[in-house]
């Protein structure tokens, strides 16, 4: 299945020009799901061509600016561009009251359903799921309540071959069964196994985002062989202790994460606004695991073209 | 005096990639005043070199998004950027909540004090005043409560003429009010008249913020004569209608109003998205009241050079 991740922004704390703070649109077979909302999100959308309106569902990290503030604006050019379907949004509840009282002060009364699903503080959960995907959120250290997510597609069925259940007189109604892995025994007795009669579907895949976090190896099981790993690397390795004191990490510790929990790929992101050059953290991270990719507005990732 | 306008924004409602929302910057000698602040306005002042540390004074017209949803991050920036002076904030009182609740949900203590001065729902007066310049607001009638603004540049004392006062020597402690208009008896009883010894000060300069609004005529005594008048026109005059019934104006509308109060120059802004070139907005204006300017994002008026 198509699934893709594009980076809206990426960098940490106050936004700059060229650098725009943390959002990401995930393409899950064109279901859309946004990741953190930081200001100026919505520009940001608008410039590379996605519709705003065919995301359903806003994931929200923690409530430090530079990952909601673009939120609201959101919400409200949703409202005033004609949107009438659901949207969800999941966060930590202290946002449900920030987002009541703008829409009070205007007087806005949304012209769609929206919906709050609280996270929660201390345990990780299944957040939203469906027959194609299931994604949770797992608890981070930082300096105040802060969730990574981890989105995970369904094993998907296998495919029937068409040509060899028919030339076998297989009834319809095993098709599910069979679809699910079941062998097929023939009226003669005969065992046909089921690598015989199907084929493997599309292959499923997975992306964990984790930001913003202390170098924490409590996340290493949670997300031992995913297929993307975005880990924030806030700063490089020299200074590991200003990122100790903020509740960050530095490149080596995002690749450190990367390499004991087995991921296949690790994208780096929300760079201190001290780095001109991205450059160096990039090597400092391919140093520790080299299948590091960069994030910056505009990259776009298909899973279907990463390293497995 | 140096006075300078520059448009950070002027689109209405919905931010697009090249017309941002409100925001404007007016440098009155170097104090700068900050008037609306919607989303993307601190990535504006950087795009234009402005540096927001240097702003002490913001007015907020009303608290639909497109006017203040980038104050909050604006605010963290400045935060997080070392500033330790205060920010003055003039707005309807819902705000303050709404910034408490936003800092208190990221456990942000700021660094330096934010006083915020609640605007009046029904009542004209004077918010900021000192010995150069007085800034009240005026209300305005749209849909929620929302209020213009008035910058009136102070009469300045006249400028003794220097050669003039030693030859009468004229003694030190009566140059004050020399300046302000006194004339001068000689000894011998002859009377100096004040304009013989003194010349005019640069002149003064005045500028009315009128967003958003109805065609409310009760603005006509508020803003006679001033300088410069800005005024939204959200619709081409054929959407009167529509206009009306969303507590806007259109372009002959703010004309007629500038004409009626003989401002000097009209500058028209808070352009609906509909519109892709503004040209027939101003041609619109034009027809009625001859001085007026199109805001956009950038634009920079300086009130030496415009008509007066």
């Amino acid at each position: 299945m198509s699934f893709k991740l594009t980076i809206l922004g990426c960098n940490s704390a106050v936004p700059s020009l060229e650098r725009h703070p943390t959002a990401q649109l995930l393409n899950a077979n064109e279901r859309f799901f946004l990741i953190d909302c930081g200001e100026g999100t919505q520009v940001r959308l608008r410039e590379y061509q996605l519709n705003f309106q065919r995301i359903n569902h806003i994931f929200i990290s923690h409530l430090h600016g530079d990952h909601y503030f673009g939120l609201i604006g959101l919400i409200c050019s949703m409202h005033l561009l004609g949107r009438n379907k659901d949207l969800h949004i999941y966060a930590h509840q202290e946002l449900k009251a920030i987002i009541d009282l703008q829409l009070s002060a205007s007087n806005t009364e949304l012209n769609y359903p929206l919906f709050f699903h609280p996270i929660s503080e201390d345990i990780d959960q299944v957040l939203y799921e469906d027959e194609k995907i299931s994604i949770s959120n797992m608890i981070l250290n930082h300096t105040i309540n802060c969730s990574g997510f981890i989105f995970k597609e369904k094993k998907s069925k296998r495919k029937i071959i068409k040509d060899k259940i028919e030339k076998l007189n297989i009834p319809f109604d095993k098709y599910n069964g069979i679809k699910e892995g079941a062998d097929w025994i023939a009226d003669s007795g005969v065992i046909i196994k089921n690598n015989e009669i199907t084929i493997k579907n599309t292959p499923v895949h997975s992306y964990a985002f984790c930001t913003d976090t202390l170098y924490n190896e409590a996340l290493i099981e949670k997300i031992k062989g995913i297929d993307l790993l975005y880990h924030e690397a806030t700063f490089k390795k020299d200074l590991a202790d200003r990122a100790k004191q903020t509740g960050h990490s530095t490149t080596s510790e995002a690749a450190t994460i990367a390499k004991k929990s087995s991921v296949k790929n690790l994208l780096i992101g929300h760079f201190s606004k001290r780095y001109k050059n991205l450059d160096e953290l990039l090597l400092e991270s391919k140093d520790v695991f080299k299948n590091t990719y960069l994030a910056k507005s505009g990259l776009v990732l298909d899973f279907n073209n990463l390293s497995s």
